[in-house]
């Protein structure tokens, strides 16, 4: 099952300054070789149910590991069997909406 | 590794009436023996993380069977290694404080 | 506009014990006469769109007073207009489901 | 009080293509002024409490107006008060950790 997901891990009991563990986190999606995309509340990606899961859970292994005692994590995740969409397509899906009334 | 987990599942294209999809997703966590817990706007889960996530896929299976096209689900996750927290350890200690004040 | 919320706020900086925060808002919540239900993952909260935003908006203040130099806050915020429903009878509707099928 | 939020509104009852709805939000937040950014998952906007909470209620009113009879909202939201971030900033410090181990 494909899955497009919403990923936003936040450590807790490291400070404020979270950019080197979700940093981290990019390291890991990339490594992992997943379709991911960065904003500024979350990372989006895109793939398969076990790997994308597999992916989030070696993050919060791994954010443990750098030191993080409590980690709370948001999940959007959505799955459709009525048609194969990217995340790509659902932004443009909306944009050119936008662009045809214009 | 033990996660908390608040979960919300919202199948799309099959009207506004959601309480069969909630009720079967009940059924499923039930059926796998995981401890949870329903609310107002979703259900706690405890447990392993594999089972936990395992439950979660295997209630999109099953409300994509039942005729959703398109599920949207969002997870709350908590995990953490200094110390040893259950659902009901979560809301006791906030509770405890609010008495203790009265 | 009525509207039923999921509120989770999770205080940064502070360390891993949030339970005083969350007994802030949930006094917050209590002294504003507001209808909330705690569970292990939020606070449930059922009211007109202006008085449940601004409770929630006195609780990022309050919690900033507090000490906190960042909050990241989880909502998850439902309207209708088809009909009238409670958080009880969202729970109720689910349960009335699964123990006629018992 | 600035913040920073990720915003994604679901229409209930209103089959699977929610794009018309999504591109409607995206009006609203333009002509209101705000600050946002579209991803995969939901819609970034950054401005002050108020305005923000106010154009968010205006989208659900005006998708209710378009005929959806429920709609559930998940929005993140933070606050901080330690220093001024935006959200370029939020992805700049990301990247930049990136970049520089490379």
């Amino acid at each position: 099952m494909k899955i497009i997901v919403d990923f936003c891990l936040i450590p807790l009991g490291v400070g404020t300054s979270l950019s080197p563990y979700i940093a981290e986190c990019q390291r890991i999606l990339e490594h992992l070789g997943l379709k991911h995309e960065l904003h500024a509340y979350g990372t989006n990606i895109e793939g398969e149910w076990e790997a994308v899961m597999d992916a989030i859970k070696r993050c919060h292994v791994r954010i443990h590991e750098m030191g993080a005692p409590r980690i709370t994590t948001t999940i959007k995740l959505g799955s459709r069997v009525d048609q194969d969409q990217s995340m790509e397509d659902k932004v443009n899906s909306v944009e050119s909406l936008l662009n045809s009334q214009q």
